[in-house]
């Protein structure tokens, strides 16, 4: 299939452009180093060996995962300097211990004292420590210990003064910047995330300690504000790929959506006046909750299409307004959704078809499961 | 980890009760059998050898196929008598034509003279006939040529005539029990589609043509009409698993739900009375858009919690009423969720863990792609 066109897949296929896809990471490369910070590029979007080579820029070193999963699998493909953000489940606390014995830096993320204690209980091997950041909540509104709360400090210190472990860094996610639209919106939210941050370190060396930084999400990290430059890193994934949301909220253009999913029309049915296509959930999954004008998905060069409602493997198509014209669309041919949420689209799939200038040059496999 | 109990498992992770999902699928065995009419389960929801192997009776012959990825999956295994109910999409006609030229028995089915044209275009080595379902949509709005359409017996007689090509049966689905709440509207669906379907095989009787005659969906098979006596065949398919949507929709009670998702407890979030669950959409999907009353999911044993919103990895809980108390939910501790959509939770879990009486007996890999 090498060299073939997009048109010589089955359907539904997820595609990345991989010209987009080297596009997007570099301008985030060149971003993060006009900067003056560390981009730790985020592996959970697309889960592939192939693209984080691409985000690393060929270095391998420096990533953050989301799932255990995917720090094992890049893990035994040769990276290292892995950063598990998550706030580590105590199911999985061996098997980070198992990590941290083997790579050379492998990094983990806490936000409650009794994370802390479980580390304690699991001193490493070979006087090695464990690498941890502490989650600071900086108005997201999800995992972390809220940045006003005096036990944030506490926590900080309890993990710097811990025998076998060390205080890596701070680390906040922005993903409230999801809420926004337009840069200004934005930069706000990465301008409000990075002074609370900021403030947290200064607090922290006030009582003696130094660590790192870091703030991320595709939204700030796409539309930095300068005061970002005093942070030690940042920790975008989404970028990579991006999708409608992000060009919703204002992170990117349409254009700079690296990925799609070909759909083919199977159904006419005119007394609904719609049409069927070969994609339902199972390809592009249900994010966005059908919310855009265009519901559940951008239709390629079909503005006037609507991704209306979808079963397992059926999608609704509909015109916004008037009749559809079938002669347009016969059975069998393609069209071509821009996802809402790649990131959510990506997981549908286990396999993503990679092309250049339209012309198949590959696929990548992406890791599943925790 | 055979044998260990479920509390071994790294979370999130799919758990199929293996004695439920047997009973679920004897009863359903046993209510077509006393029914008379021909069970043809639909693997859809589970899409495993081993769920396949139960809801045959061990059979492995005469099962449902929603991709054509299942239906090569199936055919690898040594099923045979496959039914791919799916209008046939047109870039997978030479895979179809593969597998009815290697399978005893191989069915498709269309709604479109354009998609007869194609079988027409590639006829089948060896004399062999194309099996040929013609799907009719009595109601649910989906993919078939409307019932009461003049082109519906048209394109039946147009199938019966084709050299090489044999109406093997008239095929509706009642996808819109699913708007259904309670056995007597669930009835009345099945009463409309079964009238109209055999309305419809009369018509085909009147112009000398016999076929056998099918409907389905795991409502109408959970509570079916006496009329449903006359069609040859039903094909439900989620029954084998049933979920929350099944016993808000009648077709099951919730004890009868024979899978759960298992999630830990991975944060504390007192400022927001709130607790985070390693379960996000990428571990439950997003299906039923958290309108239950307990949000996504039910969470087992704590009819006041209630999964509020979720993102990739983290799942928001917070109680119906009151103060979280966190005393009873430290982290690490486990939480049972009965997923909303057993089809949409299932395929987002690369394998599933199987116990009986809460010990693991096993794991389940499902297929996937298309």
């Amino acid at each position: 299939m090498e060299e073939d066109p997009l048109s010589a897949l089955f359907t539904p296929a997820f595609v990345v452009d991989v010209d987009k896809a080297k596009r997007n990471a570099q301008r985030m490369i060149e971003r993060c180093q006009k900067l003056g910070v560390q981009l730790r590029p985020h592996m959970k979007t697309h889960k592939t060996l192939e693209c984080a080579d691409i985000m690393t820029g060929g270095s391998q070193r420096c990533i953050v995962v989301s799932t255990l999963a995917e720090a094992c699998f890049y893990a035994d493909h040769g990276y290292d300097d892995i950063l598990y953000a998550y706030s580590i489940p105590f199911d999985k606390v061996e098997r980070c211990a198992a990590l941290s014995e083997r790579l050379d830096l492998f990094q983990i993320l806490l936000d409650h004292p009794d994370a802390l204690e479980q580390l304690r209980k699991r001193p490493l091997k070979d006087g090695r420590q464990w690498h941890v950041w502490l989650k600071l909540d900086c108005g997201n509104g999800r995992a972390g210990v809220l940045h006003s709360e005096p036990g944030a400090l506490k926590l900080a210190e309890a993990i710097a003064k811990t025998e076998g472990v060390e205080l890596t860094g701070v680390y906040a996610h922005c993903g409230n910047t999801y809420y926004c639209t337009g840069v200004e919106q934005i930069q706000a939210v990465a301008q409000e995330t990075t002074k609370l941050t900021l403030q947290f370190m200064e607090k922290l060396k006030a009582v003696g300690i130094t660590c790192k930084s870091s703030i991320g999400s595709t939204p700030t990290c796409s539309h930095p504000v300068k005061d970002m430059a005093q942070l030690s890193e940042v920790h975008p994934g989404n970028y990579v790929f991006y999708d409608v949301q992000q060009s919703t909220i204002g992170s990117c253009c349409l254009e700079d959506v690296a990925v799609r999913v070909l759909t083919r029309v199977i159904g006419h049915c005119p007394h609904r006046n719609q049409l069927l296509i070969d994609c339902g959930w199972a390809g592009i999954s249900l994010d966005g909750a059908g919310k855009l004008p265009t519901g559940y998905a951008v239709i390629e060069g079909h503005p006037n299409l609507k991704l209306l409602s979808m079963t397992q493997e059926h999608g609704r198509v509909e015109p916004i307004s008037g009749q559809l014209d079938y002669s347009e669309y016969p059975l069998g041919s393609l069209l071509t959704l821009i996802p809402y949420h790649s990131c959510a689209t990506a997981v549908m799939h286990p396999v993503y078809h990679v092309h250049s200038e339209g012309r198949l040059v590959g696929k990548w496999t992406p890791t599943r499961g925790w």
